[in-house]
């Protein structure tokens, strides 16, 4: 896969110049909308009144750089430079502000954020777009409440099954309804006469047709950036990601009454489960095999009671397709051995196993040719975590741009990028999506 | 240790008879008042409204049965069915309504219900009491709410320490209160000036001056007297019960971005220490060590985070106080490697940890010439689950009986004992009782 040269026009980008302070402050903002006492991190489940109090402060955001407001049956939120040819496919720029309970500030926000202050500064410095530029803003990119990630870009890319998101349990409110019940009290979904109409009206149609282009700006979530001391990370392949629900269930009974003998304890096997999962994912022998037992509930819940239930959301990743594929197989077979030897019931449910994507050529070229222009340190790397780019790259030629993170933690409260780091990357990325709305 | 005679006025008891339908029938209606469905079995936390108006039902039932109610500062409740003496200390008889989540309808309950139909049999068999009949219902038995079990007995035992009781968390309500607001939400304690105040005016001071015995019918919550097909079970000696509460925290992170090598994950730990749990029961050798990990939560609880922290609530049983002490302390030793060996922060604290019970033998043989009276099939033996009973016996002497349930289950929806099995234990009890009166 070659580059294709830097052509005349792109040449002709005036360069664009971010205020450092603007977008970190803009970030401490919208870390402030949360459930979560800001010292406990940001929590900002999607559809929340912290998450619609979220959504107002992007939109407002859109509208004070001049952009063109729109949202759609799901809630996905977009913003709308109107290039010189308003007909042409647009370059799409965006990512999530939903947050995971207890995470950091960063994470989504600054690739919903980011572009916006992009958009100004290429307008500060008298550029003009062709293609029009939109910024936007994905609904449940996290799989919290729902348990499936990337909600708003799979149905986007066609990829939402509407059966199976009806099928899946909201984990903030018991008893709660589904996606589209949460969507409708949102304000969201009211058009649509049902799941199926909803996940459809949010398709973008045939790749290439609505955007040309797509480029995500986020955090690495590693530590190769900062370690490297370098300022810009350009996306090459993005991770495959696969989530599994599964649960064992075991009679419970009086944790003094019922003797060691006969009991089938379904927290014991679960336990069993999660040192598995960690070691089947070492056993690789590869760093990019990642592995994680992030829930585990266990019921009744009591001191003095024999678990009866212990339900598992396991989560596991790589770059290479094949061998995450092996790991999840693994797990699903070690799960009902241990489920058969220590007497337990068993069921799983693979919620989503997505294949690892590879960017466009095209978009690896805008973000290194921009990197390159501004004399910032850069290298080809591979993101772990996933992102709606994966689903975006069935949309269109597609494209991430990284910036280096604190120690590269994620999702807890610690979460921290420089405010030099936000202005290298946003800068780098204004330069990236003007060169893409010459094409 | 022997058995005192039978005294003649003992021999002049006459037999109380028990409709089998009555108190099976109020088991059902006392169920009913519960936070689950019924097919989802019983869910009944102290002060909650259920509670509440589990309350109310047993008042109601003291008074239809002529009994003297009064409450105390902790919502411990007592029906006096005053006998001709009524300044000698009097007979106890009682158990306790709260369940843990899910559970049965027999736990406990039948130990309310029990007594004052056995009340209500003695006086329809024309039966005067000497000393008073008194039937008890302890507030929180259950541990379920702020991790400490049998708050009543203890209390009345002078056993419950005030700063201790203040120091443990609501479980129930998040960033809730202490147990005596939760107490003065539920309109008692209102008289006591602090929780010093509150627990000392709930104690029954010198052992034998209040009750001169106390005896507490129960269903077995365990499978030998349904196994040896016998009625009634006479406890001699109650298992010692210990509780630690303890928490794994690692530094979280993102499940993709952070690779395996990295991570400090609070539930690998936890999911490590709930495996040896079992195994240093087991490697006693012996049936009548438990041990169990009831609760395990995690935090921040997302299919893409790596666990930040693991809490845990371990519950180690044992007739043999020296050696529930020695599992409790080869646990504690255990987490306290596995926090180092994978690098995350580790807390803990020994919740409760009682020495066992011998039961007194003057009600041991109360039950055993009422078994016999009725000519029930009985046997001696110990109880492995723990009982209000166990601080009783720091308030008199104190003993217990126990009936058959199906298969030995208890803390599950289908805990059950038949209605002739309960019409057994209660005649017995009603004679017991009376023999006690007289003495
Ligand atoms: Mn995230
Ligand atoms: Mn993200
Ligand atoms: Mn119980
Ligand atoms: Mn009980």
């Amino acid at each position: 896969v070659g580059c294709p040269p830097v052509t005349p026009s792109q040449l002709k980008i005036p360069t664009p110049v971010v205020d450092p302070a603007t977008v970190p402050a803009q970030l401490v903002d919208l870390a402030k909308l949360s459930d979560s006492e800001l010292s406990a991190g940001v929590t900002r489940l999607i559809f929340t009144d912290s998450d619609m109090a979220g959504r107002a402060y992007v939109r407002s955001l859109m509208e004070r750089a001049g952009l063109v407001v729109r949202e759609d049956a799901m809630g996905n939120i977009f913003g709308r430079w109107v290039g010189s040819q308003p007909d042409l496919p647009a370059v799409g720029s965006g990512s999530h502000i939903d947050a995971i309970p207890n995470s950091g500030a960063y994470d989504g926000t600054l690739g919903v954020l980011g572009p916006i202050e992009a958009i100004r500064a290429l307008r500060r410095a008298g550029f003009k777009p062709k293609r029009s530029i939109e910024v936007l803003m994905f609904t449940s990119e996290e799989p919290t409440r729902f348990g499936i990630s990337c909600v708003g870009s799979r149905a986007m890319a066609g990829k939402l099954d509407p059966k199976h998101l009806d099928s899946l349990a909201d984990i903030l409110v018991p008893d709660g309804g589904t996606f589209r019940q949460a969507a409708l009290k949102a304000g969201y979904a009211n058009t649509t006469a049902d799941t199926e109409d909803m996940v459809k009206q949010c398709s973008l149609g045939e790749y290439g047709t609505y955007y040309d282009s797509f480029l995500e700006l986020h955090i690495e979530q590693g530590p190769d950036l900062e370690d490297e001391e370098l300022s810009i990370g350009i996306v090459t392949a993005i991770a495959a990601p696969a989530a599994i629900r599964c649960a064992f269930t075991g009679d419970g009974g009086h944790a003094g009454g019922q003797v060691m003998s006969r009991r089938n304890d379904a927290l014991l096997a679960a336990a069993t489960l999660t040192i598995a999962v960690e070691k089947l994912a070492l056993d690789t022998g590869s760093n990019d095999t990642v592995a994680t037992v992030g829930v585990l509930r266990v019921g009744p819940g009591a001191i003095n009671s024999v678990p009866r239930t212990a339900e598992m959301e396991i989560d596991v990743r790589d770059v290479v397709g094949a061998r995450r594929d092996e790991v999840v197989s693994k797990i699903i077979s070690y799960g009902e051995q241990i489920a058969e030897s220590r007497n337990v019931r068993w069921s799983h449910d693979i919620v989503n196993s997505d294949p690892p994507e590879t960017c466009a050529p095209k978009v690896v070229s805008a973000v290194e040719a921009a990197a390159k222009r501004l004399n910032l340190g850069h290298k080809r790397m591979v993101s772990r975590a996933y992102h709606d780019s994966l689903f975006m790259a069935e949309v269109a030629p597609t494209g991430m741009l990284f910036i280096p993170c604190h120690e590269g933690y994620s999702h807890r409260p610690d979460e921290f990028a420089s405010a030099e780091d936000i202005k290298n990357g946003i800068e780098a990325l204004a330069l990236a999506l003007a060169s893409l709305s010459l094409a």
